[in-house]
């Protein structure tokens, strides 16, 4: 199995720590988001990561890899069982990929760290501040009430805390944290997401992917123990592209 | 049991077909997207239709509340069996939510019909064009070797046969037509799920929701065989907002 992603994106971070949970083996192409062959673009229509491919299956879109990961290998579980749970798990999975997906990834960490690199386009500190201090803020409002005081959503870490935490390590890699003042329960409950073993194990891949240039990137990874794929999607010249998923 | 939102956004009618293919019993509040009070905001935080509201139980995100309705009442099923098949009725609809939703709504329809009428902005010939004469063929093309020869996606109707009935709906709706001379398969089977009993149903709505104001339209879709509820989450004057969901 292959996924093409690499661990700073947040959506495939969520699918490469599913199958660390469910104990699935995997290889990574840690294409650089942005990139991309046109075999790139036939995996993935939509020219976003991560894209999992398994023999005749392609599959885009991390909540819908997620979910094939939870249903194809069911132990340990990473979705409540009741109905409402699953549901409301899956709100709030989409709250992060979509609302946090636009603020922390686009507006903050793209802004503040990749479009300089990629495409040599400094931040506006204006627009910077009015995520900081204005949007994610009231974001946070609407998390915080939701957030569990202990533990995780439900009874197991599942899909939906993992996207929490993925979102807001990119927040903190472009320098933002939650105020654990204003919201406790939201910053215990992503501390705990990040303290978990199969949170915890993907944080070498940071200092792996952001510490080195892309054609670095796969002796970096295979140093930090990922499995590497000898074969990439990936291209050498920047496109206009999304990495959303 | 309360759904935000009008047969005429291709996601609320996603789930108001599985309600109706489910036998459930609800109410709609058919509030104009762009409008909508500060209620409309508590319980729709990205303020999307559709909203399901069951007792405590408040739900975002057509693919949410459709994953919902089919956990919650099992029978017929709406969703495939096998995790594989499930997981590719999962991205069918990902990509028709995704781009589908950009082309056929924003693109075509919004700026064709909705921009000129809420906001008295005309629509661009030459953005049209490129929507129907280039991004819309594009995603047919991807779509027609995916598209059944027969019957469904799969072996009943799905939520993903659902959802490219009902944009294709609101192309027809713009104007545009999928042309059986060059994706004979696709428009077989969009023609297939608008026949669909549970489909068929719904054409009396649209009829009622475009033809009338919004200030009629609750006695509109009475007449047409709505529950219309009484009470309404939808303000008095648009505002920014988005639709899609």
């Amino acid at each position: 199995m292959l996924i093409i992603g690499n661990h700073v994106s947040p959506y495939a971070r969520k699918v490469l720590i599913a199958l660390d949970i469910k104990g699935v083996d995997y290889e990574v192409d840690p294409i650089v988001p942005f990139y991309g062959t046109d075999a790139f673009t036939k995996v993935s229509p939509l020219r976003r990561i991560p894209v999992l491919i398994d023999g005749d299956l392609i599959l885009n879109d991390s909540t819908v890899i997620a979910e094939y990961i939870d249903e194809r290998w069911p132990e340990p579980p990473l979705m409540p069982r009741a109905p409402e749970d699953r549901a409301r798990a899956r709100w709030m999975e989409e709250f992060a990929d979509t609302r946090l997906g636009d603020l922390v990834i686009w507006k903050l960490f793209f802004a503040k760290l990749v479009a300089p690199r990629v495409f040599h386009r400094e931040p506006d500190p204006a627009a910077l501040a009015q995520v900081t201090d204005v949007a994610l803020p009231a974001a946070l409002d609407w998390i915080e009430p939701r957030a569990p005081e202990a533990g995780f959503l439900f009874d197991h870490l599942c899909t939906a805390d993992i996207a929490y935490g993925c979102f807001f390590r990119n927040a903190a890699l472009a320098g933002w944290t939650i105020d654990p003042a204003r919201w406790s329960r939201s910053a215990g409950w992503v501390a705990r997401v990040w303290a978990h073993p199969a949170f915890a194990a993907t944080m070498p891949y940071e200092a792996a992917i952001l510490g080195a240039r892309s054609h670095e990137r796969p002796a970096a990874l295979r140093a930090a123990g990922a499995k590497v794929s000898e074969h990439s999607y990936g291209g050498n010249a920047p496109q206009p592209s999304i990495m959303l998923g």
